[in-house]
């Protein structure tokens, strides 16, 4: 074939793309663009990705488990739009630049796997997983086909397997999806698929008020949930909790009998086992006693609690979550298999996951494929391409093995026990409550407010002490904990213990700092 | 401090403790867990790492560039079980044995990298958002605070600005999410927010039939998000299309008299810039001008034809995409920034995303942060933990420029024309239609048929043709095109080109490819 140009339109060839169009034998010019031979130098590309990971390691890899590095570098807004050059441009940077830019990256974000970030429900760095996230990151797939993500469908198959034994079903299904807070969705949007399958058609115009009932300490996607879904936060019951922030049953069949009587729908109780800010377990037994009696489906919320399930010591937290309908459990949070990895699960074997969910793309999901379509699962999901978040998981498991899941909760939970004493022994140090798992909420009390009385000045002098001792903290970059007011107490601290690069002594050290930064208030 | 049990629990130390115990001074033991230092090998992790990253580098990122190697190593499921370990243990593997695991999920994974991926609307490989994904995944960051991702938010906040610019927007809003089919939700449940905000706390129940509109060629999230918003897919009105795919507005005007007529509330129209078999784009102008008529939400579904909003010669494709109230835009489809990278924006700068989503959690949005809390955007998300996804666009953008941007989309588009060119040159090709963008969906007709009259028996031997071809591809992994029938058309190919990688050599190769897989049926 000689040089041509394509029928589609004008040739615009700058003095440049000429040269080169001049020096190609067999050049195809279409639109004024070369089609001859790839345009990516992919020498040169892969020489920057062998340099960024090298920084990568040295970065952030090597200094995880580094308590000397800071937690963060911190900057405020403005100065830091200026620290980094965030604008984008016409022409595009050298890589000697944007390995600057990755150094820059790197060293103004958060470590959040450095042993002293204790701010979520997540910390640490798992090396396999990582390594499971970089074969993903590399590989690119989207799991909704066999066809595209054959390895990636069969190893989430054989996740959501195990896990549901965890559960202590018999069988079951299950999806992983972007977050727990979606996880509720699908729960919420199951639950009232199964009392009325013609809500997916008709939707709930017309319909009577449905109506589902949680705890007061549940997170606050039930309330995102029941807007998004158009159930209307109004029509969430908070259930009354005790003390200890668990679900008080009788409250919920009061609830239930008070929704009857206004002629609404009750279809749904999400119970909670492990609530964000206090880590309480609803009592699961109980509660499912009545969702029996009721009729109502029973999600349970289990996305912090869930990784309990794995350690035969603190498993009975979640007695009685067989008895559950579906689950939200995120593994990437107490087992630490890198953000997002979070499942769905359900008890249902009828494929309703499917039945609810699908829309029958004829260009995804052909039913003439020479292969058995059973294994193309996207329909299930309310997203089309989705991430292959429970192959982080597996190779973690694979790792590590069952036991060494179970030493990770174990030794977070020893941690936390630990931390407890140390809080009781110490002046200055007041626990909010005694735990059942790894959150341990606390005061610290300066010596100017030891002596006052425990009056309305007390308090509201107690509320300013966390956010000045948090701004004091991380200016220094010496470590991260979180802190909030939670239904009528004042600002506390939240530590939460994850990470097997965490070690007693850092508890202590948490201890010590506070005190440190706060003794003068 | 002497050695000490913690006072939580009962000793129960096996043999293998109690030696590391006897020799660790001042160790603490809580129940049963031994709490001095890390328990994690780092040094081992750090070598498995890089390790892996090794395996990574020659068999994934190396390869991406080669045609010489196979699309898929094809195994039917059962197959692909046995050959893989996919089963989790007890007992962790060793990393030598891990290692040949990441070989194997390599080596039974589709590369959908490889110049010669065209099955899916992602292909290729981009060595700057790649990295950017390596960083995230090494930081492991959630964006809601500013206080935990302070330059992941900037980030977005500077993606946001500009996507917002080239939509031609003065200002605007956005936020990216897990997907186009979630950002299609977004739109759906802000534009009903909008039209009655009411709808947050009370639901849905007792109000009007709430109906929209879109297109027969739109994407099946539609009806994923019209049944998951409870709106109902009978509440979705299908407006028929011309024969190029296109939206016909007058179509629309009529069937938003009829739901008016009905008594529903018509709330919004959804445009496809970009249709996912066809490539089609609504005509915007026209539809916007109804939607104002009748005070209707605009959102546009661009999230496969967005990226020609970059190119100053295709994006007059996307005219009068201004007046649009939201827009749904993907840079991991045609822009390769890696999946899932999808944002939503939004026209109205009155803060919608935050009234519509926020439920205002105290322990993660804190009032009395020392910082300028408008930073802290997670409010505005359905999900709480969320991925920094605009990081890996942005480091694209920073590396290519605008420039380098626009040239991949110009140059998808000249081969896409190219290869329509060859497709009317060759014998046993036809194509359906001619193609706007990137879709080239044709049918290959094998020499048995060129003879036969247009009749039932001739479609209904073709419809068989590309099931077949396709099959004969995977097994033998020269390349991946996929195929679907389509609103009475039967099974045709539809082939989609974006990646840089892919040469006018590789087009070529494609229609030969078919004709050799394909002749003899």
């Amino acid at each position: 074939m000689n040089s041509s140009a394509g029928s589609g339109g004008e040739m615009e060839v700058d003095s440049n793309k000429q040269e080169i169009f001049q020096r190609k034998r067999n050049a195809v010019l279409v639109n004024g663009v070369i089609l001859n031979g790839p345009i990516t130098d992919s020498k040169a590309g892969e020489k920057f990705v062998e340099d960024a990971c090298k920084i990568i390691m040295e970065e952030v890899i090597q200094k995880a488990a580094d308590v000397t590095e800071k937690v963060c570098e911190w900057q405020p807004p403005e100065k830091l739009k200026k620290l980094l050059d965030l604008e984008m441009r016409d022409t595009g940077e050298p890589h000697q630049r944007l390995l600057q830019l990755c150094q820059d990256i790197i060293r103004y974000s958060v470590k959040t796997n450095h042993p002293r970030f204790f701010n979520q429900l997540y910390a640490g760095i798992d090396y396999y997983s990582l390594v499971a996230r970089f074969i993903t990151e590399a590989l690119n797939p989207s799991v909704y086909t066999y066809e595209v993500s054959p390895v990636f469908l069969l190893v989430e198959e054989a996740v959501l397997k195990r896990m549901i034994e965890f559960i202590g079903w018999k069988e079951g299904d299950g999806i992983f999806n972007p977050g727990g807070s979606v996880s509720n969705m699908y729960a919420m949007n199951l639950a009232r698929y199964k009392y009325c399958p013609d809500i997916k058609e008709k939707g709930l115009s017309g319909l009577p008020r449905l109506v589902l009932f949680t705890s007061e300490e549940c997170h606050y996607s039930m309330n995102k949930a029941a807007s998004f879904l158009g159930i209307g936060t109004q029509n969430v019951y908070f259930i009354t909790t005790d003390e200890r922030g668990k679900m008080i049953p009788e409250e919920l069949e009061k609830q239930v009998q008070r929704a009857r009587k206004e002629g609404a729908a009750p279809f749904l109780v999400c119970a909670t086992a492990g609530t964000t800010v206090l880590g309480a377990f609803d009592p699961l037994d109980k509660i499912a006693d009545i969702c029996e009696k009721h009729g109502l489906w029973l999600h349970v919320d289990a996305s912090w609690g869930g990784s309990a399930l794995i350690s035969r010591q603190h498993r009975k937290l979640l007695h009685g979550i067989h008895r559950a309908d579906s689950v939200a459990w995120n593994p990437h949070k107490m087992l630490m298999a890198g953000i997002q990895c979070c499942a769905l699960l359900v008890k249902d074997n009828s494929d309703l996951l499917k039945k609810c969910y699908s829309a029958k793309a004829s260009y995804l999901f052909q039913q003439d494929k020479f292969y058995d379509v059973s294994y193309d699962t996207g329909d299930k999901s309310i997203q089309c391409s989705r991430r292959p978040d429970a192959f982080k998981f597996w190779m973690m498991w694979k790792a590590l093995g069952t036991t060494g899941l179970e030493e990770r909760v174990n030794r977070a939970l020893a941690l936390a026990r630990y931390l407890v004493d140390e809080i009781k022994k110490r002046e200055g140090f007041q626990l909010l409550l005694e735990p059942e798992y790894a959150n341990i909420c606390f005061w610290y009390i300066p010596s100017s407010l030891r002596k006052m009385e425990e009056g309305p000045e007390f308090w509201e002098k107690l509320h300013q002490v966390a956010p000045v001792i948090k701004e004091r903290m991380m200016k220094k970059g010496s470590m991260m904990i979180g802190y909030q007011p939670h239904r009528g107490k004042v600002n506390f601290f939240r530590q939460v213990v994850i990470s097997p690069q965490v070690s007693r002594e850092d508890m202590d050290f948490l201890l010590d700092e506070i005190d440190l930064l706060g003794r003068d208030l």
